[in-house]
């Protein structure tokens, strides 16, 4: 037997017992006669107490305990002279008679504390000690809770969870697929999924009715920072459902996560659709912590022209679009940070050509940086359709319509953080509907599915299908938390017809899409039912729950920006046998 | 909304009720002036009366209905005048007022009933049409509940579920890898886990303590019947364990998920060495459920010789074994079935010469196919060394040892079959513990891992590692159902020199161990905690579970023996984009 109990378990009752302690060395400390080791495994840390006067060879043996190593101890249990109110454990420490130690270790390259001193290329490499750290270790709990918590919720309303192939098949829809090279089928391939939609699709078919699975998804991108090639999905799908259904369902969900996992009692979750996320937010996964609503003084879309023309000012004349936004109480920005401001929006990355400002001043003046144009009453008209109060900020941005929401949209995001409006620890849910069905690529010439092809268009938007799919809405949703996504699904297509048109528009010739997908459309004239579902992603969503931005830190093993895993170094070679087995060669030249 | 109900909701208490279904039409009849419909879903069958007095035009639709229709009804609830005890739902059938087709179905090509007279051929290729049939159903679910049933109970116990990466590093040991090419690094390849060995270990050395994963593993093997390519693992980890902490813990969960599936209690579960399971059963993985042990009459290695020599029956005077089982009860048995038997173990698979049998007979004698050899005294004496009764049948086997061991494995599994010994529902468990460590192959004249290569030898043991290797026990331990091995696992090496050591006498040179598990050992160094674990095979303890020798029917979509989904026609071909993208290309001749 290695331990009576754990680094974590021992309170002032359990004084007087003796008790076999198994863990790691966080720290020894040498105070005249004593020797005190605090010693750690995943429960907590426990102090024990060495005495050079009483046990002068054990209390030496002590002293040359090195950081992480793994020890035994046994002892009895003693109430703390000092108590220590941080930990569990505090109010005891273990006078020790025994001590083995069960395995040693080197000094490791980076401290294992809350904060470490390590690089992030060492602590991946070395992440099996970086995995040893408070926060990491609290953020692989929060995910197994996650994990757990959602599987319980979901299997009482009746959701089975049914395991669904890895080795598929290559579809050309969606991203690129990492493949799998058949030794049996010469110059045939298996597919890992992007996703299981084809599976829990024809489990519908199958009548189980609802399904989910938190499962591995595989997609090989260029990877951007905190995106990784393989990552997990909560997965569902239900029968005979309206996206209502759908939406309650999994609005259920959120709401009992955050209260299991948050403690957080989340009130109904509010919709919005996609145009109105675009108009009121230039995104359609708007941060709805705050509210800095987008106001338009002139679009040409929409025939809105609240400013009187013939000032003169020629970035106003020409835009197609003059929108902004009222930040509460911040008109006493300074010259300094508005310039920040005009900075900000002329990065590269969000590429604005400048930005206007009105203080709307305590005295119920205005100063504003196009002052020279525009009047006071003039400036008085926005700050009234604005609805500001003195005290407030204007920011306005005018130029082309997309392009120019974006920009506003990064702008008011950087404004909600300046003013202190994004708290981590505030929880704001939005459901995003009746997304465009399709989007036009410029580059390639043809449409493609927003969400995905086997999306179902709005019942009403049928007829516009084929002839005008640019005004096509999806039966498509999104799960937004504070500014990310972090679930989307969709009602489905259940019959052939419909499919094969839908695939028409996306391009694919009837036999492409019998080849690729022909096992659907046959299943959807087998009695198909109604259904729809939805996807989370894990990752995300316990990143978001772990009050962080990245990924990285609530995956035990992630690989890094270049898709390598720098721990195991993979991908690595292989040998000669397997290239031999599996029919394939390096390509010595790019065939054209 | 497309129901208020289910199909498998509605009782006598709902009477009156107007309801909304949908489902499938399972089967319609027509009596007289009366159309039933029997309409299905996941959770039952509920009846349907249209009428043709009241509502023709209704009726006259509802006689259109094909099998498999997907149909929504409006009706009230009524009692039945003709209950069906069979069904849930027999006390009721609903009055339809109201009828749509929400999905046509063609004929389905196959019956869609407990049995089904399609092949296995068309049923894998119409699976979502197979998987409505009520016992796959049951297994779906039953996979679905033993799952949750294992997550709740390690989690119970401080088990956390981690999820490992599927995308790592082909490694020489064990079966053969799938293997995925990079696109990033060109000539690289990442593999598809086997299990997710090591990852479990690091994640030991990171502290975690005790880990637990349902997870997918990867073997591309040639396929045997009833063998996946990809497969279903529990995966258990855990810190600071002895083998009989590790015993104990799995043993409470084998015994959980007895109660919570089959409501059945089991004893402690007995356990049984490697050594003593093939001295008794000739088998590494004895079927308990009747006793029926090996006797041996005769062994060079044990020295055991009950059998005077000098008979003149060669078959014994050369062999080195002569070892037999008693058949309880069975003396009755033909020359007919006598025959069979000695057909069955000379069939090729089995590949014996003979079978000898000595019948005791009700009145004390013996008939043996051996009497012109033996008289009835020596025939008596076997008896007696048999412990059999009058009306006993003794059945004898002799030759080489393991050989004939194995022989008479086949050959008392047979017998408990014949005998009625092998019940489906009943369930019986055995530890087998102290596996040899390592086993020779002649043909690549090497020692193989008879566990994985992490397995860590028993502390006894350790000193006759290098000289000894073949006498060297692992501690490693199989749990055992009903002959079926469901779980396998060990108290694995945790500090690097006894890891470098079984590497070395694998093969392994040190520059190999490096660059395949440098990792692992490296780990080692940081303050590896003593550690072990197991893993269950999910698929196979479902199929048990379910009283089925079939895991295919456990999986929702498996493949075919060729490695084939024949339902998306996978493993297929790739674009030729993708294969320059992966830098890969068709191998036109084996390079040697």
């Amino acid at each position: 037997m290695y331990r009576t109990h754990t680094c974590g378990e021992l309170r002032i009752e359990h004084v007087g017992k003796i008790v076999l302690l198994s863990g790691w060395v966080q720290r020894t400390r040498d105070l005249g006669g004593m020797t005190f080791v605090d010693l750690r495994d995943r429960y907590g840390i426990t102090q024990l107490t060495f005495s050079m006067d009483e046990q002068p060879e054990l209390c030496r043996q002590a002293r040359g305990l090195g950081r992480e190593y793994v020890i035994q101890v046994e002892g009895v249990v003693s109430e703390r002279s000092n108590k220590n109110k941080q930990i569990s454990t505090g109010d005891i420490e273990i006078n020790v008679s025994k001590l083995s130690i069960l395995n040693a270790s080197q000094t490791p390259p980076f401290t294992i504390e809350e904060e470490s001193d390590g690089g992030d290329e060492l602590r991946m490499k070395y992440r099996y000690l970086d995995l040893r750290r408070p926060p990491l270790r609290e953020n692989m709990i929060l995910r197994h809770k996650t994990a757990l918590i959602t599987r319980n919720y979901l299997s009482a309303l009746g959701f089975m969870e049914i395991e669904t192939p890895f080795l598929i098949k290559s579809t050309p829809e969606g991203a690129r697929d990492f493949v799998v090279p058949s030794r049996m089928h010469p110059s045939e391939f298996y597919a890992l999924p992007q996703s299981p939609q084809t599976f829990k699709q024809l489990l519908m078919v199958s009548g189980y009715d609802r399904y989910f699975q938190i499962v591995r998804c595989f997609r090989d991108e260029d990877l951007r920072a905190d995106r990784q090639p393989e990552f997990t999905q909560i997965d569902c799908e239900m029968s005979f459902v309206t996206r209502e259904d759908v939406l309650n369902t999994f609005e259920g969900l959120a709401k009992h996560i955050l209260r299991e996992i948050k403690g957080i009692e989340i009130g109904q979750i509010p919709q919005m659709t996609y145009d109105d996320a675009m108009r009121y937010y230039g995104s359609d996964k708007p941060d709805i912590r705050f509210d800095m609503k987008f106001v338009t003084l002139q679009s040409t879309q929409e025939s809105i022209h609240l400013i009187r023309g013939g000032h003169g000012f020629k970035v106003f004349d020409e835009a197609e679009l003059i929108v902004g936004i009222c930040a509460q109480g911040a008109a006493d920005y300074t010259r300094k940070q508005l310039d920040e401001l005009t900075e900000f929006v002329k990065r590269p990355q969000i590429g604005a050509t400048g930005l206007i400002y009105v203080r709307c001043t305590a005295d119920g003046t205005f100063k504003s940086s196009v002052d020279k144009f525009f009047d006071t009453e003039e400036l008085g008209n926005w700050a009234q359709h604005f609805d500001a109060k003195p005290g407030d900020l204007l920011l306005i941005m005018a130029g082309k319509h997309e392009k120019t929401r974006k920009q506003l949209n990064e702008l008011r995001l950087e404004m909600g953080t300046r003013l202190g409006l994004r708290k981590k620890d505030d929880y704001r849910f939005l459901w995003v509907l009746d997304f465009p069905m399709f989007e036009f690529n410029e580059e390639d010439k043809r449409w493609y599915a927003m969400h995905h092809p086997f999306t179902s268009p709005k019942q009403t938007d049928i007829n516009a299908l084929c002839k005008n799919p640019e005004h096509v809405k999806a039966n498509a949703y999104d799960l937004v938390l504070n500014g990310t996504e972090i679930a989307g699904g969709s009602i489905r297509i259940h019959n052939k017809p419909l499919q094969e048109a839908v695939f028409n528009i996306l391009g694919f010739s009837p036999e492409e899409a019998s080849e690729k997908f022909g096992f659907l459309m046959t299943a959807f004239e087998y009695g198909a039912p109604p259904h729809g579902g939805i996807a989370f992603g894990f990752d995300r969503l316990c990143a978001l729950l772990g009050g962080s931005d990245s990924i990285r830190d609530f995956i035990a093993f992630p690989k890094n920006n270049a898709g390598r895993d720098t721990m195991i170094n993979s991908p690595s070679g292989i040998d000669k046998q397997q290239w031999n087995e599996l029919h394939i060669q390096h390509q010595k030249h790019i065939s054209s």
